[in-house]
């Protein structure tokens, strides 16, 4: 197995600082290495008071697998020096190369699977970046290769007692109800249910869906949406051989007791998902896209500009995201 | 202090035998009365093989205050004999009976406050019942009484670490962002505000207010509603001298350290309130009806005509029920 490939994100945000507190003890996170700029990295080290990182420059990511001890960084200079807190748009490009440089590492076989510390959404906007987001980025940067099943991208997040697909994700409210579609509610469950059984091990996953309304809709008294669209998507996922449940009453699903009937859920909308996730788990979930050519997960937290550099930023979710991204990269690989 | 006064609910639910549970192991629980049936109370004993119940029947409530050992029934005879599982319109008139009932002991003074046990809203709808539920009725009975303070009805949820109350309930989602009002959320910060005082006995609340949108709409760029709508409310409320926050990322806003920040929850919509309360509290969390002239809660469940009769059901929301409208109405009687 290769190492894990880690883009840098955001200098101004709390991704480099978490990356050097897991560089500084590693504990049992598995083999990894870094793409960003090693001048930043060891600023960040500095400012949270970690040990001086023993790093190792590397030019290519075939340079990345050493048993040297040191953490190699494939370098991706930024064009100028970051202040924490303050994310400047002129080091957009050198974020998002990191995150092409992590991509073709996989691609070229020299990274089992990327992790990517978080970037700051609105300032890569503003450099002109044209994607919501690093979901959507990378299934763009892999959409000429193929994937075997159904593709995504499909935005899950996993915690220790729960996992929960999304059928939309960064839509406002209103459009919801118009965006939710019979093909892609189906897609979601056909992406999920072959992530389930590909990357966690799941031979017969057990996949609950979400209703849209209160009480998924009360046999139509509370909005249609479960009659005509939700419960047709869930047959016609059974008819195909999935396990997956009709609409399901969403307040009803996230109690300890219903998650044990299921594997995973789909949840409809942003919040209905990242609610229950980040009640339960809201140090430790990983976000893992699903139906890419490759593994990739990141942690399950924005770039946290309000406490950058201060040294207080928790690595819980990075931890779990490097654990979880290797043990879907070794199952991928034992297939 | 006077009893509760406990409504049946639909005698075919679970309501009953709850009832009778409880009234088999009083442990803490404070001092009621029953609304309802007295043969289907005994019988409900019967079949979950509780003890059978020391009843002293009733005509009107201003005798429910004993010190006999027995529990008072005021007696409100169902049309025909129920079957566990199956409601049946025909008795809809005597469900309503217990509730108008109820409602009117805690007029005449003869209760501290009203429980309700779980009705059949699509029973009673046949019946020609024009109430969405319980809450809405109650209200309509007590209109022409004066509500310290602001005016509900606002249904909260409450359960130990998590109080949540909502702007919509039984809404469509697709309607919701209509029916989302600035009037509407500043009423429900008053009335939230004033119970949080008044009956919770928390002088200075803080009240945490969701976004609708992910990510509270990210300054504009997933939705508009915070900027239009939820902020302005926001500040209308803090210039009454309310602490209340700007719209806050629903799903930042239920982990256990979020949790600390305030003292109640206002989401705005059904889902985004009772996912969170659910997952935490799934079996005794509280429906409490704020704005009320009177005290009124409910276990925070529904008649659940799947397990009625076979002596299953929790009844620890029922508990909690009987639990917190003792202590507001305690609070309102000191006040």
């Amino acid at each position: 197995m290769k190492p894990l490939a880690v883009s840098m994100g955001d200098p101004a945000g709390i991704g480099p600082e978490l990356a050097m507190q897991v560089a500084a003890d590693r504990r049992d996170a598995p083999p990894f290495f870094l793409i960003g700029d090693a001048d930043a990295l060891a600023r960040a080290a500095r400012r949270i008071g970690a040990p001086r990182p023993n790093l190792r420059v590397i030019r290519s990511a075939g340079e990345a697998d050493g048993n040297d001890g040191a953490l190699a960084v494939l370098d991706t200079p930024l064009a100028v020096e970051e202040t924490p807190g303050a994310p400047d748009p002129i080091n957009a490009d050198a974020v998002i190369a990191c995150i092409e440089n992590g991509v073709a590492a996989v691609r070229q076989g020299a990274a089992s699977a990327l992790v990517t510390l978080p970037i700051a959404k609105a300032v890569l906007h503003t450099a002109g970046f044209a994607f919501p987001g690093h979901t959507e980025f990378i299934a763009h940067l892999t959409e000429d290769e193929a994937v075997k099943g159904a593709r995504g991208p499909v935005m899950m997040l996993a915690g220790p007692s729960l996992k929960v697909a999304l059928a939309t994700i960064h839509t406002p409210l209103a459009r919801v109800p118009a965006e939710l579609t019979r093909e892609r509610i189906e897609q979601v469950g056909r992406v999920l249910g072959e992530a389930l059984r590909r990357d966690f091990g799941i031979a017969s996953p057990r996949m609950a869906l979400c209703g849209l309304n209160p009480h998924a809709g009360e046999r139509g008294h509370i909005g249609v949406e479960e009659i005509k669209i939700i419960d047709p998507a869930a047959a016609a996922l059974r008819a195909e051989g999935w396990n997956v449940t009709d609409a399901r009453s969403a307040d009803a699903l996230f109690g300890e007791e219903a998650r044990k009937g299921y594997d995973a859920a789909i949840a409809l909308y942003h919040d209905q998902g990242l609610i229950p996730i980040k009640t339960l788990h809201f140090w430790d979930a990983v976000n893992v896209t699903l139906g890419l050519p490759m593994v990739r997960t990141s942690p399950d937290h924005g770039a946290a500009f309000d406490i950058a550099g201060k040294g207080v930023a928790r690595d819980d979710s990075f931890r779990a995201a490097l654990k979880l991204a290797w043990e879907m990269a070794e199952r991928r690989a034992r297939a």
